[in-house]
């Protein structure tokens, strides 16, 4: 049997306030058409299926036409479990209704032990979970750390395990020694999420994961991220997105990649102000993208902000890469901070910020302001 | 057939921030025992599932478990529509997979035209909705009115009638001539909302409403409401809440109501702060109810709501009948208002609103405020 192997698809996802419902869209459509193409006998959807866990209206609008699409329209089985950014409860709505058309999507921990059977395949569906609700689950208070508790899961799952059937768990955490991106959400900090790799690769065939951003975050051939849908922030901008097409066979397991091109991509565009400005080096550059800015001049640029957009007209990012002129607040030392008056002090941070001087108008307002808090102190 | 017609659920709602899920689940297990004693058909719920748009998770639990409950394991068909309390979209993800069980969960427009037929019995299932989606759906820009609207949708659904069947329309809507209580919301004002009875009860055998609160709003033997659950506003304290028992039988409609008994009332006591006080009094009280107090002494009592709340635990409410001895802030004119000095103004107001005086820190805290507003001003 083959299946296809996604996640992460944080449906509603915005970049500095721009909405992907578009691209994302178009991205579901490529994974449909590769879903055709390579006769796949399910889809499955390693978590974060949306961006938030109280989804916007318009995501779930989308999601809904997604799911409907698949398993209601192409009739293909859909595997999902919920990833750290959903909302369980508010995911498993239909829950109990979908399986009967095979769209089996799994919100807690509890019902990650009864597997999927697809042909000689058996899919186990865990959600993303916290150690407490495997402490409840098995009720040992021992289980302190998501390591610890997926060696019980894992454990539990073997009991159902079935002679001359092949094994996937479809799961939702940090496997220990992944790369991260910029764009997650650090569930746990300190280790305590990391899950090793050899107790996954050790009792399943395949391993589909959901949660890093980058599909070679693990250097594993039987364990693997899916990846994003798409680039979701600049540290993922040399990535290429798209999802796994796994082979189950006569005991063996081979995987292949598939590429999703985004109906926009994420970029970064470096040089000086008046290069980037000029045609020769902007008619380069796809300026439909979302675009970080690497600004390679030194020194102030009158409401430069203004002046790029004008040209990049979706810029998420504005960095200068070779420092500023003047010297600026946040490489101040804790010494150097204390002996600036407040004027200066916010200015420079203004400064900073909106990378351009301040007006007349916003300087009478801060100096109004700075008076108006001495008075009352005094 | 028999049907069970139910409405209002407002499942999250809270009184004074009071969170009623326990009563709602108490009630709806009294829904199910008065479902089963008359071994109805189907169980029709005219909506405002919801009492928001965006419920919350503890309220999403316990919806689901009740549809769970009525259609997948006492596998009744169940025919319910988004009100104005509902986000249509939230609702409707699991739609198209409920409809394998007879679970029928309209939230649009456009879904109203198909009935649903149970034995000689065409229900059509209107969700709430606005005139705007009636001009888009007719593609006719003179539908400015729900009036006008519904008689479009109706000569619509009789497009569909079958001879020798009845017809039942569920809807969410204010019928005119209806009586309003305190705790709906207005959908919109001016009369625009209002449909009128002569239409709805002209073609269809019963008309199974929701929206007002009192089953009586309407005095008509087959266009009904059904009421609440449970009583959600103190203006509601004289009604019996319950559901309707609908007989459809050889073109004739019976219809029947049978109460339910909430776990917590909502109720009212009247009497001087030094009765509510005393045990002769309290003691006939079922004081674990949702209580409006209506307090008939006129003197100002310090520290009077938490003096009555350690007897009476769920005040909802506190009311002064007979006036207070003290000018009010909210009965002065605008030219006394305008006469008195902030001080005052506010410590009237302060006392108004807490039924009680200032403390010390209070006051001297409101009057270094005034104090530091004067000098801003200076």
């Amino acid at each position: 049997m083959k299946f296809l192997h996604t996640g992460d698809w944080h449906i509603g996802k915005k970049i500095k306030g721009y909405a992907l419902l578009e691209e994302q869209e178009d991205a579901f459509q490529q994974v449909l058409a590769i879903s055709e193409k390579h006769a796949v006998d399910a889809v499955v959807i390693a978590g974060d299926l949306y961006d938030r866990s109280v989804p916007s209206v318009e995501a779930i609008e989308l999601f809904n036409e997604m799911i409907q699409t698949i398993n209601l329209k192409k009739q293909l089985p859909l595997l999902a479990v919920s990833g750290n950014h959903d909302s369980a409860v508010r995911l498993e709505a239909g829950g109990p209704w979908y399986q009967a058309t095979h769209f089996h999507l799994n919100t807690r921990l509890s019902q990650a032990f009864q597997p999927v059977i697809i042909e000689k395949t058996q899919f186990f569906l865990l959600p993303y979970f916290e150690p407490f609700e495997a402490r409840q689950y098995f009720n040992d208070d021992t289980i302190k750390t998501i390591q610890i508790a997926m060696e019980r899961v894992v454990e539990e799952m073997t009991k159902s395990f079935l002679p001359d059937y092949q094994q996937v768990l479809v799961a939702h955490f940090f496997a220990a020694g992944s790369e991260r991106s910029d764009s997650e959400t650090s569930v746990t900090v300190g280790g305590l999420d990391n899950v090793s790799v050899s107790l996954l690769e050790d009792h399943f065939d395949y391993v589909a994961l959901g949660h890093l951003h980058n599909r070679h975050a693990l250097k594993n051939e039987t364990v693997k991220y899916s990846g994003t849908l798409l680039k979701y922030s600049l540290s993922e901008v040399n990535q290429t997105k798209g999802v796994w097409i796994v082979t189950m066979e006569d005991g063996q397991v081979s995987v292949a990649f598939e590429s999703i091109q985004p109906l926009r991509d994420v970029s970064i565009v470096e040089g000086s102000f008046s290069e980037l400005l000029s045609p020769e080096v902007y008619q380069q550059v796809n300026r439909d993208d979302y675009i970080g800015i690497r600004l390679t001049d030194r020194e102030v640029i009158p409401n430069v902000m203004n002046q790029l957009s004008s040209v990049y007209p979706k810029i998420i990012q504005l960095e200068r890469v070779n420092g500023r002129e003047h010297q600026t607040v946040s490489n101040m030392s804790q010494e150097e901070l204390q002996q600036q008056d407040p004027l200066t002090l916010f200015t420079k941070f203004f400064e900073e910020m909106t990378d351009g001087p301040m007006s007349q108008v916003q300087a009478d307002y801060l100096l109004a302001t700075i008076q108006s808090a001495n008075k009352e102190e005094n």
